[in-house]
């Protein structure tokens, strides 16, 4: 399933963590990369610190246009996945999103806002995707998105050439830490 | 099912966004209060404030001491899951805590860190449950976690008393304003 998160609204500084926290959710549920509409090197470094560390291909890509990604992203067969709290139901539309994520020509832009949303992006989006139609966060429906889109098995997921890996534990913390090949 | 949230490792101002996130997600997707081992009345108002508007019943406590609330919690007699990167896979362990919560006799502490947790909580919880064994969000962690609990039926719980309610909508947005009763 091809997956790239497209983080909308970023205001620098302010915004810092909660995109942080974005990109690495994307990057431990299954998402390949992050479109940030906005620059902001900072933050593409903490992820990429991660992504290095941790193992597995993840991208961070800065200064996106957001117009100019939901066109081309349409343009190319993908299908567009608009989080917001005003959108149709999580359980109402998944099924047919996954089926369309299924295919692998149809690769799913997932747009993550922050407060204010041009109202284009709901008239473009193929989907929009309430995680429950109450306010609480980007975060969260994020990431209860991706988890029911590939049916919880990214919990699962190995990341290749890691550096460092748990091994789970129901008491204390096990890390493996790799050598260098 | 009966759930509250006890944040630990609060630090003023740097967690504000963060843990205001956590108290937002835990009411939207079924908990019935956030326990903050720290004082914050500027988190706890934000939450309130949304509480208030969309309606249900959520309180938040600040300044409460983890240790106090852990034991008493499992004095009497319910279950404390601690989320963590290092725990078991939560594929493995999310039978056999819904069982318990399911019972009303045993309601659920869900505990959720910064960046530094006392080994004791390790020790302590009933459950060390990873939402995935990868550096992500505790926003991410706690949403799955909860959705997992109680099989996505907390998307679509109506809040009681709500001065604001969504309309789900596959475009646009439809917000209903109600009276005062």
């Amino acid at each position: 399933m091809e997956i790239v998160v497209l983080r909308l609204g970023h205001r620098l500084e302010r915004d810092k963590r909660v995109t942080t926290h974005i990109g690495l959710v994307s990057r431990a549920l299954g998402a390949q990369g992050l479109l940030l509409a906005a620059e902001d090197k900072g933050v593409e470094r903490s992820i990429t610190r991660v992504a290095k560390r941790w193992g597995g291909e993840f991208f961070v890509k800065t200064g996106v246009r957001w117009r100019d990604e939901l066109r081309n992203w349409q343009k190319a067969g993908g299908k567009v996945c608009h989080l917001t709290m005003y959108g149709a139901n999580l359980h109402e539309v998944i099924d047919e999103i996954r089926e369309a994520a299924e295919d692998v020509r149809t690769p799913i832009l997932v747009v993550v806002g922050a407060e204010k949303v041009p109202f284009e992006v709901y008239e473009t989006a193929d989907w929009n995707i309430a995680i429950g139609n109450q306010p609480h966060s980007e975060i969260a429906a994020l990431a209860i998105f991706l988890d029911h889109l590939q049916r919880g098995q990214e919990l699962t997921a190995r990341f290749e050439h890691a550096e460092l890996e748990i091994v789970p534990s129901r008491r204390g913390k096990e890390v493996v830490v790799k050598e260098e090949e």
